[in-house]
């Protein structure tokens, strides 16, 4: 910190922390328009599955398309290192506590295997989905072209913190300007969570922009580097820069917020603060259909010598579809995440997910008292 | 939100955060009057039972009518829909938890009958009660000219949001300047917690607002929706609507913050935040004669779709006499609500409630520390 | 609240909220002078112990003289409506819990004893103690004389809020210049907590005010009254005030902050935030010695509409001394409290009450994190 | 506090409140250096060891200086009071905790050896490591000149909260102008936390500051004497001070936050908000090496009158160079310390330590919700 900044220390915040205030006009929920584009694709509802092996596997990236999301498919996880994944992944589910850091360790230091990747691209396009794959930096430049001559429709680049400039002595980094104009196809990258950041990275031309360092309890970046903005405040500013480049250059460039949601509520928020799409991890690891077997872990999680992240148990909570849609009898929001974003537009009266941004939101954090609050309010709106 | 908005979200508080300053003068708590006025009805004391099945029933309605209050029948409740409530409140609070969200949506997918409207009002009013009853807007234009026909005394309609202007394709909304004129007792409409909302409901010529969206922790509005504005901020922008329409208009419009109060301290901070009188849900569940039988549920609960709200088991802990005038064994402010409110008004030295609304009042978060702190203070006032 | 506060609500601080800085200087801890001036009363030492049964009985008040705080005796408690007080206070700490509020209600209502307040006084006075009683304003013109013909040195008056100005139609209230100019010792009153209040008091001509309201967790004022606020607000606000006097009258009246100590810590947060004094309840309710047999209750407690207040089992923690003086084997800062302030001021570099109420306090609020933190710092001072 | 400030109190923050932003470019963690410079010592690492009894022996000194840290050696420990450590280590871990706080007040109540001073330089010098003692200011007249004579490298001056001036009737103090003078060695002197103690000191001639004050949940010294500044603000406020001072000196004095860090996390935190070098003591007391076996305690703790901290099971998680390095299988920061701080600065684009300095850090608290927040982020970097 320069010292001249001592004294003005930048508040930011978290979900918990900020409410969605009503607005003057109410509104149907069923007239909400809710669309998404990315690149040339239109998705109906701004909602995508994220790039774990816990999440997502090609059925479910087939279901959440038919859907009218999109769940996008790790290339460097265990769908692209095993032949048969389920072996791999039974054998997560059922190892224990205590030795499941060197299990993930091991599984994960297997090679890729190019013909894997083709085949999973395959198959999900085969089933009419649209095909989202993402890679790290490091291993964008090998698997590219690969990626593209299979046709698959977007191409994620995720690491934790991304940029556009990164200095190495060893390899000439990742140039995104160079891979957006040599692969046809849009590119999404991230994860980055303040405004410059974002800014440079749409300037190289690129499609979508994942928002979000650190927000969860369980990946602990926070814990082990420091590092970290909170998902609200990070998706303020990266709007902000995404305004801003609008302004300059003509062009939308929509940001997706990525990490740390549970509930509809939170995905409403993320939408009020700026964001055009959310990307949800653990809310999917609990769907029936989920690869991960009613368990969750992070792709930070296996690194050889800085581990950050943990396995947990989250258990099965319904179908992908009561998830996005309900019907549901739970009602902590968890499910029908749909039906909360469309009743949220509708009491804030707003019809789009660009009127949605404009929404007024309050500072209001979540309080614990000694005796449980109980109220509950009056009738059903 | 609006990206100038990004860096001065405005900070909202709810009861916990707040605490009264007492006075420069003090009063002695039996000369203090705290009338509450609803359009041609005057009550005694400013405070309501929430239109809520486990709250209020026609008996109810009766016994705090003659205690000074009101209790509001919600007429799309049980008692609207069943001929004999009293098996069905009892099959609901013998539901094991498991089942009660599919329970609730099972009841209240009966259909309302119109003999019972008419009945239930019939019985408050041969009573000598001051009856007043609930719809949702969706339900007003069909049942309103019922209600004013059986002279019912106040007519509520209520949802979780409601705005002056309500869009919508598939029917035309309720127009609340023509309901009022339409019928001939007052109208009070909620729920509202921003100050313009609140002022263009008044500007349609209502009697009363409910003010509150969201403030329980039961009620999972905040979870599902992201939807909320903590009770004294909502209250103090209510307030401040009330007395700018007072100044164009020169009618005022009593407001009544709903929802989240479990202590007498809850009342007093309302009333110092702007308003008019109080509406309760739980602590009036918890009486010997509420029709909830120790059990409490939310009437967003049973939404087929996207349920909002939970049974809780609230318990019984005294009469309705002695929840709202004492005395009392128990130290938590759980009871004595109106001598609460008069030792309140008299340690600031506020006569009457328009000068409570003038008292000063700090942020003073609740702290829970480690170590109970059991420190007590001096003798008796 | 007046609408135009809504958005400047003033933030107030509690013990748990701040820390003391240390100085450019420090000072051996033996070179500091802690003395108190109430009236014509040197104290050695600026701690008094609270007018509460479990605290304070006539052997307490000789043993805190002779060590050389003030404990102050309640004159409408026990001691003075019991013959055999020992027999009422075993009573009390044999009862269960559940009916501890029934007992206290029924004990507290038997009259008060004349010939048992100059019983009382003449133990103390003839033991060669200072002895300071306390009563209730409304209890106050009838005992007063015959308090000051007991010779008793101090006169304390106090209710939960003590105004100068108080309005009843019922009776004509206490008028403090009146007591002060009647009554020949030192008049002691409270409780105040803002500025106004406290200055108007000290007009009155009293010698002492007692500061707080509210403040403790088992005091349920706040739950019951939503009035209160935290000590380190409220003691700079009233050292504001005397301060203000002191300019304007030249006459300076200590100010001693009374409710909510658990530790040393405390003590010495107080006296930074302008105390010249503290009064404590529960720290002196542990001592081996202590009336409340390891209990503790609040005065406010046995209220028969509108109890505020619980019985604590506090425990017994080491002797009357070691609390004062230590030397303690407990780590926690509840023993040696005069050893805590004189080493505070050292690292402070304070030799005076007076230049430790200069010494500068920041925000600093205690974080619960969940790993418990247990670093440890270096080597002792 | 002066009545002008009670407005105006600043808010000061710890670890848990703030959150490092990444930065614009990011960096290969490979390309970090991170020596730190002492007098005219160069440390490969700027993570040094408490001068504690349970983090550091002779052993520990010379494997933490292999290793390119510093572990400091208290010199009024149990090293230098017991020809045979070992037993008494053994003696503390074995206690039960009833009986630790005196069974330590009787072990540090054992008079220092001056031929065990000379015994412990010797041993860690002849490994060929780099020597740092500490002492007390009170006894650093006394041994200084010992110290040098036996060539220790660095000699540290250690108190709770230490100045420039110290007052007192009974001796002189030490002055540190002349102890810098007359030893030829470099001197550390601490503790401190605000800006003017801090350039005071520097102002003296000493070659590194220790700064931090009661900053850990079991260091007491904030319950026991309220005293205490938050360690981010704390370093911000010393950093500043380091600034002014070069540039009204053309000296640069290193300094070391101390205290209260548990994760790698918290180191990267205090190089952003300035530090040039991190003290930690119960991370390596959780070494396989660690003399406290398993345990950890306070160098206030056993002060005779008023102890301040407790003796904590720490457990033992890992070996020296795996707390300082890895490889590691936890994934909860605190293991692989360097690698958590070089992996920060490559994600916030820092070459160096005072390009760390410079980097955005952001007000951000941990947030601890009812249900477990458990989301995951993207691949790992």
């Amino acid at each position: 910190m320069s010292p001249s900044q001592s004294n003005q220390l930048r508040r930011a915040y978290g979900f918990d922390e900020v409410a969605i205030v009503p607005g003057d006009i109410t509104l149907n929920p069923d007239q909400t328009n809710i669309e998404l584009v990315i690149g040339n694709n239109t998705l109906a509802i701004p909602i995508l599955a994220a790039a774990m092996d816990a999440v997502t596997d090609p059925d479910i990236a087939i279901a959440m398309s038919k859907m009218g999301g999109l769940a996008v498919l790790n290339l460097e996880g265990i769908q692209a290192r095993y032949d048969n994944p389920g072996e791999i992944l039974a054998e997560v589910s059922q190892s224990p506590d205590s030795k499941i850091t060197a299990l993930l360790q091991k599984i994960y230091s297997q090679p890729i295997k190019e013909n894997l990747i083709g085949e999973r691209i395959n198959k999900i396009k085969s089933a009419g989905a649209v095909c989202a794959v993402s890679l790290t930096p490091a291993n964008t430049k090998r698997f590219a072209s690969l990626i593209a001559e299979a046709q698959a429709d977007i191409l994620v680049v995720q690491s934790t913190v991304t940029t556009a400039r990164h200095i190495s002595k060893s390899y000439r980094g990742l140039v995104f300007s160079e891979l957006c104009q040599s692969v046809p196809i849009p590119v999404v990258v991230g994860n980055c969570v303040s405004h410059n950041a974002c800014l440079e990275l749409m300037q190289t031309g690129v499609s979508g922009i994942l928002v979000g360092v650190g927000p969860g309890a369980a990946c602990t970046t926070r814990e082990v580097l420091g590092v970290g903005v909170p998902q609200i405040t990070a998706t303020i500013d990266c709007a902000a820069a995404r305004d801003s480049y609008l302004k300059e250059s003509g062009r939308y460039v929509p940001i997706i917020t990525d990490g740390g949601f549970r509930k509809g509520g939170e995905v409403c928020k993320a939408i009020v603060a700026g964001a055009d799409a959310v990307m949800l991890g653990s809310p999917f690891a609990q769907a029936m259909e989920a690869p991960g077997r009613g368990y969750h872990w992070g792709m930070s999680h296996p690194h050889p010598a800085l581990p950050r992240g943990t396995r947990i148990k989250v258990g099965t909570t319904g179908t992908l579809e009561q998830i996005l849609f309900g019907p549901t009898s739970v009602t902590d929001g968890s499910q029908n995440l749909v039906g909360s974003l469309r009743t949220a537009m509708g009491v804030c009266g707003a019809a789009t997910i660009k009127e949605m941004q404009q929404v007024e939101m309050i500072i209001a954090p979540t309080i614990i008292t000694e005796g449980k609050s109980w109220q509950l309010t009056g009738p059903s709106a």
